[in-house]
């Protein structure tokens, strides 16, 4: 039997910590003396009676997390922070359509950051400020969950990369976790507080430089701005968001070694070296073809222009500084597969991930040797160490699994009337959590034409690429619910 | 050591072969008293002399040919194959470019299908038959290096599934893949024989019914006619091809136990059920979709112009009755996903194989069950038996490497200047052995236009899917070579 209770129990205490943010968004408003007060406090209470009633209701209850409650609550928690997230756009009228305000809400809190608003400089600060929180709350939360819970789940075999993480044995979960969670909560705000001071030295205003550390951290991608950081024309701006970006695609484990300024540990990561060789790469083909457009006169611009969009594609933040779908079909292709990539593991990073290409490309690679030598057992070798054939197989099902799921959902947009490119942007933009795609939802287009049932079905998308697929998936699988 | 002698005297015995066929075309090409008679009798001769001299040099050479050797034969034959048969075009004047007859002839050879021809019945009947018989020859070749060279290089997984196929004991291969061929040979002449007999009766004339059968059966799709099957309004012709066509898709071991009346053994082959439930289904949703559309007013028409286009792109003939490209987004999504299908394992058709797609599928499925079970060892059944886990790590990386291989033919398509559409679409096309693909190399169009260099790629890629990929890809891994 699932215990409902305990599940409750969490989702109530979860909703007092929504609340309490809702609750700084409504003083943002009371600085700013803007209509929208009204609306982020009274869903402040809203959400925190909410919380209250479920934790009253369930308070007794004092049985252990078991796993099949972690992937409910873990699946759960996302959808009622969006249900409640999208009250105050709904109050204050600035998104009339419920369907709108969900998509917006879950983009945020799914750190994608596609949005359907057609004049974002519209918005009151406080709306402006809870759609960022939204976008940070859904990294703060990515980390926990990449690092501590899914491990935990078996989700993502990523048991045996990442140092920090607690072991299978349930009794010493909470204690770790709590320890764990700390350290990398810290450095997520230290990091946002850096990011908010350099963007603000550059010129930025306060308001707004807070607002995009906040999103860029969360590789989320919300701007306050419709034009996004093509915006702000100034390079220091665009150089110091595409260095917060590529910080917020690394693992946050080695950013906690970084301060204890234990490098070895950093450059022994295969995954991070990858991370660096995919960014340089795909930076570098990307401004030889880009100098040769005869739109591109110095070659700083086109450097900047794409490693900007390079490193904003590659960690899933969506930020714009620039249209790549005017680019020409070379570059349109190249930054449409970038969308498959990711961040790292254990990063805000949506994606596949770095981790798992790797693996798979290592794997791929030994299956040749596997052939020539049939007899010899060819394992594959993660940071100097065998992975377990059981890890591969999880990866590759993953992988898999991803494909299967943006190709049915290109069928299923390209069945609600997109065109196959626009079909295929938008779904793996959803999927990714990257934000803009390609075709009608590129840089500079957003999601506001999408049909309804089209928003629904790319929420749900958003949904699952967050949560690694599996978490989602095995929810609908009969053998989760049985026994 | 590599033995190139052994490798050079299989070669030139297979260029008897060829040169063999080459004479039957000039015979044809006398009947008619046409144009072609000397560029394919000069070619006959050049071929049969080129494998003479070879055979002369190496005929001593009696050692067994083993793995490795096995490898460069099986890849190199193709090429040799095309070079030697591309020469009757280029002598006889009707594709005056080299690159053009060599795709022509290696999209012949690899039942393909793509063509660079713009008015097909200019050409003279005896380069219309060769064209045809490229296929006819591919096809059968297909065979036999599916059910019996490849599943002992240990490349495709189909060692467990096919009955027929002789063991990995290397002194038994020689006389039972010869009793295997022979009787595989045996049905395939003999479907063809019945289907240039059925579409004779039908009203097709027998020089066309002949082409039309030879190409079906290989899953090729070259047909006379510039307009395809399109050309025979005939219902009667358009079903007894679907039928043929799905015929060919087929494991032929299982048409040798049709053959034997034992049907059972048939219907417990799991792979022959989903392919026909895939089939089924696709047809089904593509009709449905068809029957809406304005253009169609009858459903009998919109159900066989669907089975057709289905049949022919999942069994990766290639023949076209109509253009899918036309049909709206959704259909053209459709019918762009069931390019990566393909046909049975042990049939001419080329593309992933549904065997692939559902130990994909199972796996991927199971994946859900093992992290429920993270300690029960759960393998995938196939045919009621379980598959051994290193089987399905190769089918997962040959998707892997099919996808890679997709992905990277796009983006160097795009890098030639075509459009994201045509680029994919002449990609699939491809490596997929289909012939027609979507956007620029849709069924109404062909790949005349398409640059050089991404013709000489375009020929690549079908060799690899022809190859199943890693009899290719093995050749270029440095593990291959040393030792």
């Amino acid at each position: 039997m699932i215990n409902f209770k305990i599940i409750f129990k969490v989702l109530g205490l979860l909703l007092f910590l929504e609340g309490f943010f809702i609750f700084l968004s409504a003083i943002v408003s009371l600085i700013y003396g803007e209509s929208d007060f009204f609306a982020l406090s009274i869903t402040s209470l809203i959400t925190v009676a909410s919380g209250l009633v479920t934790w009253l209701f369930t308070r007794n209850e004092k049985s252990k997390i078991g796993k099949r409650e972690s992937y409910i609550i873990v699946s759960l928690v996302w959808i009622i922070f969006s249900l409640f997230g999208s009250i105050p756009f709904i109050i204050h009228g600035s998104i009339p359509s419920y369907t709108d305000a969900f998509f917006e809400t879950i983009s945020g809190f799914t750190t994608t950051g596609a949005s359907i608003l057609n004049n974002i400089e519209e918005l009151p600060h406080g709306l402006l400020f809870w759609r960022s929180i939204t976008q940070w709350l859904g990294g703060m939360g990515m980390i926990l969950m990449s690092l501590a819970i899914l491990p935990m789940l078996g989700i993502g075999g990523m048991q045996l990369f990442v140092a920090e993480v607690p072991g299978p044995t349930p009794d010493k979960i909470h204690p770790r976790v709590k320890e764990t969670a700390k350290r990398l909560w810290a450095i997520y705000t230290l990091f946002t507080i850096a990011e908010t001071i350099l963007l603000w030295f550059g010129g930025m205003d306060l308001f707004d430089s807070i607002n995009h550390a906040f999103t860029t951290m969360a590789t989320g991608g919300y701007s306050t701005k419709q034009a996004s950081v093509a915006f702000y024309t100034s390079p220091y701006i665009q150089y110091v968001i595409t260095f917060f970006m590529f910080l917020a695609g690394v693992n946050f484990t080695l950013a906690y070694f970084a301060l204890k300024l234990n490098y070895k540990k950093i450059w022994q990561n295969e995954e991070f070296r990858y991370y660096i060789i995919i960014l340089a790469s795909f930076t570098l083909i990307s401004s030889i073809a880009l100098s040769l457009n005869k739109d591109y006169t110095s070659y700083e611009k086109a450097f900047r222009d794409s490693i900007f969009q390079v490193v904003s594609i590659i960690t899933t933040t969506g930020f714009a500084t620039a249209d790549y779908t005017t680019w020409g079909a070379f570059l349109l292709v190249l930054y449409f597969i970038m969308m498959f990539i990711g961040g790292s593991a254990g990063s805000t990073g949506g994606g596949i991930k770095v981790m798992r290409i790797l693996l798979l490309l290592k794997n791929s690679y030994l299956e040749f040797k596997r052939l020539i030598h049939p007899h010899a057992i060819i394992l594959v070798r993660f940071n100097k160490r065998a992975v377990n054939q059981s890890i591969i197989t999880n990866v590759l099902a993953f992988i898999v699994f991803y494909i299967i799921v943006f190709v049915a959902g290109t069928l299923f947009m390209a069945f609600l009337g997109l065109d196959i490119e626009s079909a295929m942007g938008a779904t793996i933009a959803s999927l990714g959590n990257i934000g803009p795609g390609i075709g009608a939802v590129g840089p500079a287009n957003n999601f506001f034409q999408i049909p309804d049932a089209g928003k629904w079905f790319l929420s749900f998308l958003m949904l699952m690429g967050r949560l690694e697929l599996f978490t989602v998936l095995i929810l609908f699988s009969p053998a989760f619910w049985k026994k």
